[in-house]
């Protein structure tokens, strides 16, 4: 099978941390005290210390996959959800990244996203470093090696849809190949 | 045949404006008087007067088809091509907005895109409106109608690279799908 499915950092499946500790957290990235944690809050609260600000996308990715009701941020008990995914991303992050510095390169992209189960050509490895490379450094940082995982997913998930005999081949008509793509951006 | 591609707004070919009327034009939008104008200046410049800020993704779009050294911006040169192409789609977008509304409904978009000689089902244009239906007023304001027809034109160019006999369906492996897909996004 030439491609995988895991909705979830694979692998890693922390322990829920102390919810005194959490709400501590939590009204501390709420800073408008409005009850619900805003994509500028979250971006602020993890971009800080950092020289780069957190890829907006990926903030946006993660609010909109805990933000049950679709209202445009996320509550205390979601956000214990978005807490939990960000630390199992960064237990996965750290496993690559070796020399600690943030960044992971082609090879260390290559073995992480072998390790989820995908199978892709050293090509196609190119073009996901083109792709999510927003620093323009030719490796991925911690941001957009989730967004990597997330967009890769859901194009998987698609794909899988119209693979019914999952041989890795579809065949589609141009009306389902648009609907393919705008399901995913 | 069942798609279409018309890289630029189809049938409408303004002549060019005065260079004196540009050249005023070009220095109140470059406002840090760099020399080029940017993302923001142009989103500024064309949200002026508008309840809800030009679209920065199709602002985004129309400056990296005119930026040539991917410089980040416009210059002079190359803002009479975006001044030009955002006159053209205007011209195009008036004659399907019929109540000068600045909005178009879905039979007005359907027309439209029939127009450029796509041929798409109802079902689809329910998806295209969702899509591009940022105010969300199941309609098409004028900034998210550009990015439509841009992102339109672009997966159905790619669509056509893979459809060698134009018949409307193509046959793709799973990495041929997502390099389609990153193609495009």
């Amino acid at each position: 099978m030439a491609y995988h499915t895991q909705y979830r950092p694979p692998h890693y499946n922390s322990a829920p941390p102390d919810q005194g500790f959490l709400w501590n957290i939590f009204q501390r990235v709420d800073k408008d005290r409005s009850g619900a944690i805003s994509d500028t809050e979250l971006q602020q609260a993890l971009s800080n210390g950092t020289w780069t600000p957190f890829n907006p996308v990926t903030v946006r990715s993660i609010i909109s996959m805990f933000d049950r009701e679709n209202k445009g941020g996320v509550n205390f008990n979601e956000f214990a959800g978005v807490w939990k995914y960000i630390t199992d991303w960064q237990n996965i992050f750290r496993t690559y990244d070796r020399d600690n510095s943030g960044f992971i390169d082609k090879n260390e992209l290559r073995q992480a996203l072998t390790g989820f189960g995908y199978r892709l050509s050293d090509q196609f490895y190119n073009t996901l470093i083109e792709k999510f490379d927003r620093q323009k450094r030719s490796q991925v940082a911690f941001d957009d090696f989730i967004q990597c995982c997330i967009v890769l997913q859901r194009l998987t998930d698609v794909f899988r849809r119209y693979d019914t005999d999952q041989d890795g081949w579809i065949q589609v008509s141009y009306e389902q190949y648009l609907s393919m793509v705008f399901n995913v951006v």
